[in-house]
């Protein structure tokens, strides 16, 4: 019989089929072929996006010239400007405030690739001094509440260009998921005095059945609740609030420990779409001591349909723990042809 | 400069972009031709489907047998199975439940169309008629806590069968989005002493400009906050929490109004992929006397990406004023010509 998992943090249910006996394959479909064409995201093009904001040039350089590893650019269409000051507005029951924000675009590697497993782990770490860079700069514009990081890989999961890059979007205010998933952290930490994602990591590393990889100091799950195939949450072992107030060190071994579980994922899966999120404190406001920051990174390879759409409610083919036995049993030769380095402390103990 | 906009019930944000003037036919994007091959849901293969639970048969007949308008059968990979006790446990932090439940499929119509809007309003009401009783029925059972009634049309909106159907999940525990809607109206309930979708109600037909449809008792509205270009929320207009207490009456009421939205929301895309999912109380525990039953239809037109997924924020690319706009702006003779009777009291107030 199927059992019905509840996520501790969003209270969102999930159905796990576990009567299936699905393999890896039964989830296999590849991100489609390189779309050709015109990219304005390689190298020699950066005259068609608009000027850029910051660039890593370690060989020096001119803004927007060759010459570049990682290059942040103002998206060309953006959602929101960072122009004018924040109103916000009632009208009757509803509300709404002027669309001030930012909205970037990290184009991670001067070569056409279309994953970041497509380089080494170590070509990856750029990636996400970027990342820090430019979430620590949006950070102290007072009109601006949240920044988010996401990355959107391959078309079925929202790419528009095949070419390799990340998004940045600062908004005025918190969003819905991430502020219940702080409310459900500070109700939990008004209980019982400590931080619910500590007592998580601290659960699931106890049992193990759900560790992807632990490293010294991140690990990587498959959530209890999973709601797709092979989804995976990343967490750092100690507590910290903000993504991008990680150290430089940190943020190496982040680069590896997160580099690894996408190939993981992508070797098992053969190239899925997929999408990445940071979910991270706002930056507005007092410490949110109770909250703790952590990677969402979710295959796309289930459709959405009425039923998840009419009740946040899930239907997952896959038990999580036959997803992390599966992530596991990779050979360990195989990982490191791709990330180029040793895996980063996958546990030992058999699965099976 | 865009909007952000806050839905009152869920509190999510919407960016809703107001600088590009975009047409209905930026959105259109069919659903594809019929597949074809062999169909287990057409008159004639009723033994391709596990036995029928219910079916409509004005002329009578032997159950799985032809002759019926439609049938109500089990899923043949039910996600839930109805055997056995609810078992509620704690796993450490995590919560789950076995997979006790109901999982079914109502057959729309016994020839091969593809969606409602290919039969007239009339045709149309037996179905809504099943969705009632089906509901009816599995509410009495004290095992489950919800049933929801979806629909998906379009393999792009999750439909593995294109033959018109709908289905009805019965699960043990209240999905999230409810629950939280629910909070929210209780909430809303204390303060004032009134429902909040009937104030909704009240304040979008005094402003009008988001108003599809105004029939005597039951209102299709573009949500203020909507997620997708022409995404529409019926609702009756009397306070009801339960839909399957609706009365034949205005049941046959409402199959008229679902049935020209439905029609209007595909004449100006060009026969989208769509879902459906009809919001109500809780079958278990007291009368929730401060919710209130109502239908979310969304077009599956543009790709959820990273940053819904990372934040349940969405940008819209339509303003849901505009997309009201044309909804109305469609000629009244090919409305008609489609749903065979005359339009369900569509405003008459201009837009422009």
């Amino acid at each position: 019989m199927a059992e019905i998992r509840r996520d501790v943090v969003s209270g969102r249910w999930v159905i796990i089929a576990t009567e299936r006996a699905s393999r890896p394959h039964d989830f296999a479909c590849g991100r489609g072929e390189s779309r050709g064409g015109f990219c304005p995201f390689c190298e020699g093009n950066e005259d068609r996006t608009p000027p850029e904001i910051a660039a890593l040039r370690s060989g020096g350089g001119a803004p927007d010239t060759p010459g570049w590893q990682v290059r942040v650019v103002p998206n060309k269409f953006p959602a929101l400007r960072l122009e004018g000051e924040v109103n916000a507005r009632g009208v009757g029951l509803y509300h709404k405030v002027n669309g001030v924000g930012a909205h970037e675009v990290i184009i991670e590697n001067p070569r056409h690739l279309l994953s970041p497993t497509q380089v080494t782990a170590r070509e990856f770490e750029p990636v996400l001094q970027a990342y820090v860079e430019r979430c620590a700069a949006l950070a102290v514009d007072d009109r601006l509440a949240y920044v988010l990081v996401f990355k959107n890989v391959g078309e079925a999961a929202g790419a528009s260009l095949e070419h390799s890059h990340s998004q940045i979007i600062a908004v005025p205010v918190i969003p819905r998921r991430v502020h219940e998933e702080m409310q459900r952290c500070e109700v939990f930490h008004k209980r019982r005095r400590q931080c619910l994602y500590c007592d998580i990591i601290e659960q699931e590393l106890r049992g193990g059945e759900r560790v992807v990889l632990d490293d010294r100091d991140f690990v990587v799950l498959s959530p209890y609740a999973s709601r797709f195939p092979f989804e995976m949450l990343l967490l750092p072992k100690y507590h910290a609030c903000h993504f991008h107030r990680t150290e430089p060190d940190g943020l190496v071994r982040l680069a590896h420990v997160l580099h690894e579980a996408l190939v993981r994922m992508e070797m098992c899966m053969e190239d899925p779409p997929w999408n990445l999120a940071i979910h991270t404190s706002p930056v507005t406001g007092l410490e949110q001591g109770y909250y703790h920051w952590h990677i969402e990174i979710i295959p796309r390879v289930t459709r959405i349909a009425g039923f998840e759409w009419g009740t946040g409610f899930y239907i997952n083919p896959l038990e999580p723990e036959r997803a992390t036995g599966f992530l596991r049993a990779l050979p360990a030769e195989d990982v490191c042809a791709r990330t180029g380095l040793a895996s980063c402390a996958q546990p030992t103990a058999d699965l099976s």
